[in-house]
C-alpha cells in the first residue's frame, strides 16, 4: 500500500468562500447545500475525485458547512442536502483514493465522516435544524450512507436514480460510516431485506425504496426540487430557531504551530515526539461571564465556551490525523474554578436561548471526540490547575486521573482541587447517552445523585478519590516517579491493543446508534481493512477499476 | 504464522470418563469441577498446558461437563469451579498455542470459549445452576475470564493468589473471552480502575480486589475451600432444581462422517467443496410427542426436541471448526408441520419442569449458536418442507429465506407452508434478548403481535411473504434459476466482507452483555489478531517466552 503522504498536515480550518467542492445557499428558513465535488480537487495527489466522490478534504468542507450553519445562520431551520451534478448524487467515498491510503489514514478518514454525520442527525434532533435529502441521481457506498444521516430522503423516480450499498460486492469492505447499522437500528429495514439491499451492485430504485423504508419518499424527477423544498419547509415550520436573529461569525481560528507545539488562544499542546507523549493544558476562563446572552453574542467567536470548543476541536482532529505516533495525551487545566462555575452557571441558566444551546452541543460533540479517540488519554490534577465543570469533563473522558494530594513543595499555589458545577450533571453525554459521572458510576447510581448535592464545593484529592471521581492521589513525595512511570508503561504498550482496550472499557452500559457505529461497525470495518481479500495486492480494494479481478481466500474467519 | 494442522478434525464429542483435564464430582446438591490440565495433553502438537493452561480441547470437556451438569445432575444446584493444582489456578489460554494457531484458529477458538461461559452464565441465570469460581491460586487472563462467567469469585487471601488480566501489557492482545465487557458492564468496575487493572501483569490481590469488585470475597487459604462449600450451599438451597429427579444420559452422539457428509439421526449435511456450500437438512419429529414429561424423560436422548438439539449443535461446531472453506449453509426441513407443533405445545405447556426446561434451553442455546456463526444462512422453504414453529426459527435466524410459491412441477408434495408455533414468541431468544420475530420486525412491533393470532395456521408463500416471515417467493418456473444464482452470487463474496456485514445486520435493537461481547469485544480483538504488533513476526503473542523483546509499530489507529 502507499503511504498516501500521510505526513503532510492536514488543516481542518475553512470557511465557504475557500469551498472547492460544495455550493451553500441561504434562503430564509431553509439552506440548500450541494455536492460539486471537483475533479481535480482532491487533498492529496494520485485520484480523481469522479462522480461527486468524496476524500477527507471534502468532508472537511461538509464539517465546516455543518457547524457555520449553526451558528451563522440561526434562521435556518431545514437544509436540503443535494447535488449539483447533472447525473450523480453521489458515488460514495473515493475508491483510489481508499486504496493509496494506508490503514491508518483509512480509519482515520470513516472516524471523522461518522462524527460529520453524527454532527447532521443531532441538528436534527437537538438543534431544531434537520437535514433533508434530496437524492437526484445514483446515490451509492457513502453517498447513501450521507443520505442515511437526514431525517428525511426524497429520491427522484427515475430509471437513472437508486441508493445502494454496493460495498460488498464491489469492494470487499462495508459500508463502514454508519451505513449498516442505520439501515437496521434508525431506518429499522427488516433484516434479510437489509442483507439482499447490502449485496445488490445496482442498487433499489422508485417504490421499492419506499417500500423497504429505503427512503422517506420518491418523486418524479420534474417535481424532485419541489417536493424537497415543500417537506423542508414543513420542516423549518416545526423549527424553534429565531427567524429573527443575528448569527455568530465563526472567525478564522488562530493558531501557531512549530514542530513541537501547537497554540491556540486557550488550548496549548506541546508535543514529546521521543516520549509519544501530547502535554495540552487548557486555561480556563479570565473574565467572569456576559450579563446576558446578548453579550455571548457579541463577543462572539472570543466567547470563552465558544473558544474553548473550537480551539480544542482543532486540536483534537489536528493530532489525530497529522501525530498518530503520539499516543498518550495528557490533560491539564489552568484557571480559576469560580470564573469556570461562573460560565457553567450561565450556560445552564440560558441553555433555551438558540446561541447558548449551540454551544453546549458543541462543547458535547468536541467532549464526544475525545470519548472515540484512539489515543490514551491521562488527566494530571494539580496546584493551579482548574478542573471544574465543563474542565472537570476532561479528567471524567480520561482513561484514569492523579491528582496530586497536598502542596507542591516550593509552590505557593494551594493543593489541587476539583469542582462539580450543573455541567456535569447531563449537559454532555458521551456517545453512550450517559453522562460521563453516570457511565463512571454504573455500578452505584445512587452516587451521581449524592454528587449533585456537593456542586460548587472544592473537592481536595482525599475527598475527591473518596468521591470516586480521580483514580490515584500521590503526595509530592510520590508524584513525579508515580505519574512518570505510568506515563512511560503507557507509551510502551502496543498502539493497538490499547485502542481495542480502551475502546472496550470507555462504554459501559446502554448503547446507542452512535456507540454502535463507533463500537461495532467500527471494529468490523478496521478488521476487513487489514484483510487480504480486500487490501492485498488482489484485494477488491485494490484491484478495483484496474480491470483485474480479486482474488478472495475463501475461509470463513 | 504456522498453520497449526487445522485440518486435523476436530470431534467435539466425549464423556467425563475420557475427561483428561477436569475433574467432575458430584456431592448431592453441590458439584465441584476442578480443572487439573494435563501438561502433554495439547489438542496439537507443540505446545505443553502448562499452568493450568487451556486449549480447545480443554474447553472441548468444559462444555461438555457444563451439558451434562444440566442433563445429568438435575439434584445439581451450584457448581464449584477451581483447580485442582496446589499452586495456580489458571493461567488462561496457552500462548504458545495461539502463537502457532492461524487467524482463523484463533477467532474460532475465541468464539467457542465465549459461548461456554454464556452458558455458564445462563446456568445461573434460568436454570437453577449457580456457578461459583473458588480461585485458589494466581488467576490470570482466560483464567480470570472464567472466574468472570461464574455468578460469585471468591479468592484466596495469600501471598499467591491474584486475579489479573495481563494481556495487554505481556501480549499485545485483548482479554477477549468477555473480559473486558464483564468487567464493565457485568461487574461494573469503575472504568479508570478496570483501565489500571488491564495493564498490571502481576493483577491485584486481597482485599483490593474486593474493594474494586474484581472478586466478590476473599478468604484465608486455609479456609478457601471451606468458604466456597458455605456460599455454594446458600446458592443451591435457592436453586428450584429438584432434589430427587433422575438425570437424562448424554448417550454417545451417533454420527457418520464421509468426506462430503455428515449424517446424525435427525440432521444431515451434504458438503459442495467446489461451490463452497453445505446443504443442511433437517427432519422434524415422526411421531406424536409423549403424554408428559416421564414419557420425554423415559424417551431420554432419543425424546426428538433434545436429540435435535445435541445433533445440530455438534454439526455447527464441526462445520465452523473442520470445514472453514464452506462459507454458505443452506438449511431445509423435513417432515410433519402437525407433529412438530404437537412437539412445540408439550415444551411450552411443560416448560416448568426441569428436563422440558433444560431442553427448550438447549434449543435456545444452540439457535443462538447460529445468530453468531461467520456464515452465510439461506433458508430454502419448499414443498415437503417442515418450516413449523422450532424449526421455523432456522429459516428466521437465516440472513435470507427463499419459498417456493405454489406447486413443484411433477412434485406430488402440496405446495410449501409455514407454521407459526407459540415458540417464534420467546423461547428462543437471540444474543440482543429479542425473539427472532422481534429482532425481525423492529420497525412494527405490532406485527409480532398480529402474528400471535396465526399460531397453528398454515401460511402459504403469498400469505407468509405478506406477513414479512419469508424473503422472496419464487415459482417453480423461476425457482431452479433464482435461487442457484444467489447462492453462487454468495459464494463469490469476500468472505470477511460477509462476515462483517451479517455481524452488523442481525442484531438490531437492543444490546445485551452477550450481544456485546460478540459484536464489540470479538470485532476488536479479531482486529488485533491481524496487527503485526501483536502477530509480526517481532509482535507480542509471537515473541512471547522466547526472550526476545516485542517491536511495535508506534502508529496509532
Amino acid at each position: 500500500m502507499a503511504d498516501n503522504g500521510d505526513r503532510v498536515p492536514v488543516d481542518f480550518r475553512t470557511e465557504p468562500s475557500g469551498y472547492k467542492h460544495w455550493r451553500l445557499r441561504v434562503d430564509g428558513r431553509v439552506a440548500t447545500l450541494a455536492m460539486d465535488v471537483r475533479e481535480d480537487g482532491g487533498l492529496r495527489p494520485g485520484y480523481e475525485l469522479k462522480l461527486n466522490s468524496y476524500d477527507l478534504g471534502v468532508d472537511i468542507e461538509l464539517y465546516d458547512a455543518v457547524q457555520r450553519l449553526r451558528f451563522e445562520h440561526p434562521e435556518v431551520g431545514a437544509v436540503i442536502l443535494t447535488s449539483a451534478k447533472e447525473r450523480i448524487f453521489c458515488a460514495g467515498a473515493n475508491i483510489r483514493m481508499l486504496g493509496r491510503s494506508s490503514h491508518g489514514w483509512k480509519v482515520n478518514f470513516c472516524k471523522f465522516t461518522n462524527e460529520t454525520r453524527n454532527a447532521i442527525e443531532e441538528a436534527a434532533a437537538e438543534s431544531g435544524q434537520a437535514w433533508l435529502c434530496a437524492v437526484n441521481g445514483p446515490c451509492a457506498g457513502g453517498g447513501y450512507e450521507l443520505a442515511l444521516a437526514c431525517a428525511y430522503i426524497v429520491m427522484a423516480d427515475d430509471g437513472n436514480t437508486s441508493v445502494a450499498l454496493p460495498e460488498v460486492p464491489l469492494l470487499a469492505v462495508l459500508p463502514g460510516t454508519g451505513g449498516l447499522t442505520r439501515l437496521i437500528d434508525k431506518r429499522r429495514v427488516r433484516r434479510d431485506r437489509a442483507d439482499y439491499f447490502c449485496t445488490l451492485e445496482e442498487g433499489i430504485k422508485g417504490p421499492r425504496a419506499v417500500e423497504w423504508n429505503l427512503v422517506d419518499e420518491v418523486a418524479p424527477r420534474s417535481r424532485l426540487e419541489e417536493t424537497a423544498r415543500a417537506r423542508a419547509a414543513t420542516l423549518a415550520a416545526r423549527s424553534d430557531r429565531p427567524a429573527d436573529a443575528r448569527g455568530v461569525a465563526l472567525t478564522p481560528l488562530e493558531r501557531t504551530v512549530s514542530d513541537d507545539r501547537i497554540a491556540y488562544r486557550w488550548v496549548t499542546c506541546g508535543l514529546d515526539r521521543r516520549r509519544g507523549i501530547a502535554e495540552i493544558v487548557v486555561a480556563g476562563p479570565d473574565t467572569p461571564p456576559p450579563a446576558d446572552p446578548a453579550g455571548a453574542q457579541a463577543a462572539g467567536a472570543a466567547f470563552w465556551p465558544l473558544a474553548l470548543a473550537r480551539e480544542l476541536d482543532d486540536l483534537i482532529l489536528h493530532l489525530r490525523v497529522n501525530e498518530d505516533e503520539i499516543g498518550l495525551w495528557v490533560l491539564r487545566t489552568t484557571g480559576a474554578a469560580d470564573l469556570l462555575e461562573a460560565h457553567d452557571r450561565f450556560l445552564e441558566k440560558h441553555a433555551a436561548h438558540w446561541l447558548i444551546r449551540e454551544i453546549r452541543l458543541y462543547l458535547r460533540r468536541t467532549l464526544k471526540r475525545l470519548d472515540v479517540t484512539s489515543r490514551s488519554l491521562f488527566a494530571l490534577i494539580e496546584p493551579g490547575s482548574c478542573f471544574a465543570g465543563t474542565l472537570l469533563e476532561l479528567a471524567l473522558a480520561a482513561d484514569r486521573s492523579f491528582m496530586l494530594d497536598g502542596p507542591r513543595e516550593g509552590d505557593t499555589a494551594p493543593p489541587a482541587s476539583v469542582r462539580l458545577t450543573a455541567a456535569n450533571f447531563g449537559a454532555y453525554p458521551m456517545p453512550n447517552g450517559l453522562s460521563r459521572l453516570a457511565s463512571r458510576f454504573l455500578a452505584e447510581p445512587e452516587r451521581v445523585d449524592a454528587l449533585e448535592g456537593r456542586v460548587g464545593q472544592d473537592l481536595d484529592a482525599a475527598a475527591a478519590a473518596a468521591a470516586g471521581l480521580v483514580t490515584f492521589t500521590p503526595d509530592d513525595i510520590d508524584w513525579d516517579d508515580e505519574v512518570r512511570i505510568a506515563l512511560e508503561e503507557r507509551a510502551a504498550f502496543s498502539p493497538d491493543a490499547l485502542t481495542g482496550m480502551e475502546a472496550s472499557l470507555r462504554f459501559g452500559g446502554p448503547e446507542t446508534l452512535e456507540s454502535k457505529i463507533f463500537a461495532r461497525l467500527t471494529a468490523w470495518q478496521n478488521w476487513i481493512f487489514q484483510r487480504p481479500n480486500a487490501v492485498g495486492d488482489m484485494g477488491a480494494l485494490q484491484v478495483y477499476g484496474t480491470g483485474q479481478r480479486a482474488e478472495f481466500d475463501r475461509r470463513r474467519v
